[in-house]
């Protein structure tokens, strides 16, 4: 997918909303485990809930590698079943991969190509010739960890090196790396106060957000600084819309999450 | 498998050799291609052939998640077999996960539970509540990226902050978290001059080093400066012994490799 048709997406359905597909089999509704799949059942059951109301979903592949080899049938159901019925969706592997070259080559094929994912997650320690395998697909994109939601990421990304934090080093040195265009950056809700600080230096790229509701983070204070020009934000909220019931009604609780969400994102993009 | 039980293979095999299992169907011996499962095929012939000449296997996942569910079966066959028919051999999966805590759980279960391996490579990008939940598995091994041996280590990992580069500041904290004794480190044989250093901030850590061979690093070096009382090195080698030959013999090349570095590394352990 294009970044002016993910742009477009985003205007037609006023939302800037991304779905994490985190299923966990002890938290979804109990008589989907009588299905065949219960992770592809939940996932279907959700996505035809709340389609119109997102413009992104977003498996982390943890959760499916978790249930080895059924796992893995689940998330391909998962992601065949989006690209084939919803092919507007915006779909994200979020699978923090990196690797030496010829093996990050080996995951940007896995994920681009075999499963057909738009986009996948990777982390930026290992530098560029981990990360540039990735940069090679044209109309496929890489989003790199900058600034994570978590509390753990104050114990590298906000070191200083030459008066600049290290995420502030990974954000201007993936910059200048072949095909750049096609990178975007986690940055987590959490982190707020560091927005404006980012726009400066990355202010064309698409920002993926975690970290809105149950962890804590405000959408006013990430739309304030974070939207640009080309909106430029994918919001992600996994828990508080998935789980918003654990029951049979647990489709239109989803459902009545996600349009809070999307009401609320609305406001934002007039 | 316990530190000492490590220890222990190592002292009667007289090598701390790892092989890496990083199957490419392009690479093996093609009449391999007709086996019903051909990268489990390949696995189990150079496992036949070298488990006496080395003390770990690391098959990396990217190779297996690039062919989807069946690479993933591959995964689990390899692992199984090793569990089963070689209990004393140490398991790595090369993986260089790592995510936020719930989802680091979820990864854990899945290499730890799941599949059963000895240990996983997790990456230190997203700090300590992401790398604490893998250390929780007692008898279970987390390797920890520090200095990799590819070109891009220089553009993060060689940052220098407070006077020490970014490295030495991931083996320093990682040092204080919990369950800390379940930490190995990755450090690539490219980086022979940084071994003096690190032995200073791990002195009794064992050590993944890859990048001998194919890479360029040195053994001789890498002992050097990086053995210590109870040895703390696994060396890996992947390229240069499972495609010793992509004929019919690569069985038997293969353990000739395999053999010519562990007698090369029996000198070091005199």
């Amino acid at each position: 997918m294009t970044t002016q048709e993910l742009i477009s997406q985003i205007r037609k359905k006023k939302s800037f909303l991304c779905i994490g597909l985190d299923v966990d089999l002890n938290k979804i509704p109990q008589h989907l485990l009588n299905e065949e799949d219960p992770i592809f059942a939940f996932n279907k059951a959700i996505i035809d809930a709340t389609h119109d109301l997102c413009v992104a979903y977003k498996p982390n592949t943890a959760f499916y590698e978790a249930y080895g080899v059924k796992g893995w049938q689940s998330l391909e159901k998962t992601i065949n079943y989006l690209t084939e019925k919803h092919p507007e969706i915006f779909t994200i592997a979020d699978a923090k991969r990196g690797d030496i070259g010829n093996t990050s080559t080996m995951y940007a094929k896995a994920f681009f190509e075999d499963l057909g994912f738009d986009s996948v997650t990777v982390a930026p320690y290992m530098g560029q010739d981990s990360v540039e395998p990735f940069l090679e697909f044209e109309n496929k994109h890489t989003i790199l960890l900058a600034l994570t939601s978590n509390s753990g990421s104050k114990d590298f990304q906000k070191l200083s090196f030459n008066e600049k934090a290290l995420f502030e080093n990974v954000l201007e040195i993936s910059k200048t790396w072949k095909n750049a265009h096609n990178l975007m950056y986690v940055v987590g809700a959490t982190q707020a106060e560091y927005f404006k600080e980012i726009r400066k230096i990355v202010s064309h790229s698409f920002l993926l957000v975690p970290g809105v509701g149950a962890q804590g983070g405000s959408l006013k204070e990430v739309c304030k600084y974070g939207l640009n020009d080309n909106i430029g934000l994918l919001v992600n909220s996994s828990r508080e819309i998935i789980y918003a019931s654990d029951k049979e009604d647990f489709i239109q609780k989803s459902r009545e999450k996600a349009l809070l969400v999307q009401q609320e994102m609305e406001k934002f993009l007039r």
